[in-house]
């Protein structure tokens, strides 16, 4: 564990790099990506073996989400050479408004050291040079990565090729560290010299830490990815045309990673009287199922299926939920229920519950589902399979409000990084109007400055009147390349 | 006083009437803001004389706060016909990617309805139909005020006529409300459907606020516009240059309405050994001042002004410190001290003192002079008075630090709401990363929402193929209006 007065060294040198990171040049901080993202792919066959050893998620899955990590560094690289970042703007002085205006110029800094939060279930994607750390040090802040104890022994290797990269591209030390310790990551969110946390993690443990964050002295914006249900509908022609199908993804997307995506289908409206359930019950047979990450994790599936299954009106349709050893591999349960039900009892049925498993919820009028759907909490997905010429034009309504990525047709356990995407969603799903995966999360970790009336010779290069980086601003109002 | 079960009725009708007013066409709430712009210009002069008879500004004053008021109405008008607050970004399918990339189409939705409480010292461009309401309408949100308690009645009528042209131009009943009363204040922040909240005022104030807002079940963000003590350095050659016409200007800026606007020069650095205090002295005699909005700002004043004179290194440049009664006019009284005094006691020289009253600081080194700078609290402006070929560079970085717009040999009292505007700083300027005033400040209230593999007849326009907006939008990576 990191002690107290190591924290306090790795924060105030993480404070004392943050004009040298900010001040570096996108091209330079882009290079500083690269290199990181050079450095993992180089060492991905031994940084995927060493997660396997500490995660079980598997190997070919983890190559995967190792190359998933260099490519969200490499598209930091780029959002920051295309230059939008910035969000650049200039508004000329008019001598004859009355009052008359000055020349304003407004461009995005950084607002210094970032402490990010780990989680245990991306031990790449979402941990020590995940999205966080990539879109913080993109935009020119510090990092301090608070390692998930998932996965120690590759948040140390992580890091230790994460800083050696950084060092040999000429970063300033004090640009990247890794604490450790749960009383350590305490501290770090209340400490002085961090103006901003990246967290991913369980709504208990997030809301703890952005309690924290809001109760300094000095407020802390908090960027907070927490739990999510993820609803899916299918509707009566879906259902009737693709039943199996449907069946087949569903245990697919829902077991994918031993059912720990944030993005697993949770609760699943079915039409009522279809056979669709016992589909689910087939499909999910053939499903070995796989170890959970932690033992927390795995005796919180076992509380959750528990109380889950206690509810009078929740059958189990597939698996057996006595026979679960925390120990040993979970396998998949499906578990179902009414709408009505649901309606009554919606603050314990729609729990988040990590592991494989999900419930279907049978809907007998879309007046039921609507009113059930109304009920499901913040989520950073939700997903609607229907057939061509369905009116699902309400359905889609409620389901934009209760939810940052609506799918059509698809499942929502992957999540393509790239400009348009966005994770995050209506409390709890994250705390804040913004995403943790995709281009646009770099915004989190800025803040405004305007210059009015600067010299030229004071002015950064972005608000220089000859645009030098020529980057995309807004002057006078209008768009321009120029 | 709106009792609490008028209160409940009325955040229910915004509730109701949010997705109305989210899904009408930027054309349309563009044509509402007009409307509400075009109101309170035909009653200007009314409205001038109501809240001259309840804040004592001054009708001509007054009478071009309207017309800053209407402006920025008419601006949020424009910037969502422009449509780039949307920040529309396509990235199409790519199926031939590892793994397979889906067609994702990205844009921002309105939060849902506002709380915005209105300031005391800007009765129109920060209250009823101030900033944060114009932009909360702008991108769709209902909003519900509630009053300052500074100006009652011109609150009323200035609703009523809010209220008015919204129902004339066919807004939904339940767009717009105003609320009165300080525990319906409280009650408004932890109303389940208000979504977000805007404020002006006071750190002690604000900061309450703000802990109900982030301590609900479900935390809401929370923009405040709190304190700034607004940091001016005069360099040796400027003072030397041009030390009376300095001097004037600074007692302008420090005693406009009455010393009263947010942007107030408090704290103002000199160099040591010049004539630069005495010269302040003389300008201000000429300075008749003026009554302070409320008695609370008056007694505000009266301790504020105590508390600094009782220290042992302050001393009294012009002005009776004794004399003020807090029932008349506040003439103005200037403070002097030195910076190491000030870096010694930087909590109790650096409060915000709201009033017709500033602090000169001599600093006898640039040594001294940025030490104290960086004790300076998070300010909305910081500015410097220099001469050409001086080397600033350093200083100005050390005050973009401390604040979110840098003025250059000009003040600070002004502030034109454009594109490029920014009106906000490091706490305890404001709580977050967004301005309150000019065009950005409407993406305060939205959140993005993510269409993945949306059939075309459910995507909303601005994501449409074909552009039939002609919006600005991202399409693969790259801005274009086509």
């Amino acid at each position: 564990m990191t002690t107290l007065d190591e924290l306090a060294e790795i924060t105030a040198a993480a404070a004392a790099a943050a004009p040298a990171v900010a001040n570096a040049t996108a091209d330079t901080r882009s290079g500083w990506l690269s290199a990181i993202a050079d450095a993992l792919d180089a060492h991905a066959d031994e940084l995927a073996e060493l997660a396997n050893s500490e995660t079980h998620l598997g190997v070919p899955r983890l190559r995967g989400e190792v190359a998933r990590t260099t490519g969200q560094l490499r598209l930091f690289a780029d959002v920051i050479t295309e230059g939008s970042y910035l969000e650049a703007v200039i508004d000329h002085a008019d001598p004859a408004a009355v009052p008359p205006l000055p020349d304003l110029r407004r461009m995005l800094y950084p607002i210094g050291p970032i402490a990010v939060f780990s989680a245990s279930n991306f031990p790449f994607a979402f941990s020590v040079a995940g999205g966080d750390t990539a879109s913080a040090l993109a935009v020119g802040c510090p990092v301090v990565v608070k390692a998930h104890s998932g996965h120690p022994a590759l948040s140390a290797r992580t890091a230790e090729l994460t800083a050696d990269a950084l060092r040999d591209a000429g970063a300033p030390a004090g640009t990247f560290a890794l604490v450790t310790g749960r009383e350590t990551g305490t501290a770090l969110v209340r400490d002085p010299h961090i103006k901003g946390v990246g967290f991913t993690g369980s709504v208990a443990g997030g809301r703890a830490l952005y309690d924290l964050a809001v109760s300094r002295p000095d407020p802390i914006p908090f960027y907070g990815e927490l739990g999510s249900v993820n609803p899916v509908v299918l509707t009566t022609e879906a259902v009737s045309a693709r039943s199996s199908a449907l069946a087949e993804e569903l245990v697919a997307s829902f077991t994918m990673g031993a059912g720990q995506f944030c993005t697993k289908p949770g609760v699943v409206f079915v039409p009522a009287g279809s056979d669709f359930a016992s589909a689910v019950a087939a499909a999910a047979v053939a499903e070995t199922g796989g170890r959970l990450l932690t033992e927390r994790i795995a005796e919180g599936f076992a509380a959750g299926l528990g109380a889950l299954a206690s509810d009078p009106e929740v059958t189990v349709v597939a698996g057996d939920i006595a026979q679960f050893d925390v120990h040993s591999t979970a396998t998949p349960v499906v578990l179902a229920t009414t709408a009505p039900a649901l309606v009554t009892r919606s603050e314990t049925l729609l729990e988040e519950c990590f592991g494989p498993t999900t419930l279907l919820v049978s809907y007998a009028s879309d007046s039921e589902l609507l009113t059930a759907l109304r009920l499901v909490p913040g989520s950073l997905t939700a997903t609607v399979h229907s057939e061509p010429g369905e009116d699902i034009t309400e359905l889609v309504e409620v389901l934009r409000d209760r939810a940052g990525r609506v799918l059509f047709d698809g499942w929502p356990t992957g999540v393509a990084v790239n400009w348009a995407q966005h994770h995050g969603g209506p409390w709890p799903a994250t705390t804040s109007l913004f995403t943790s995966v995709g281009a646009t999360a770099a915004r989190r970790f800025q803040r405004p400055v305007a210059y009015q009336n600067a010299p030229a010779r004071i002015l950064p290069a972005a608000l220089r009147e000859e645009n030098p980086l020529s980057i995309p601003r807004r002057v006078d109002g209008r768009l321009t390349f120029d």
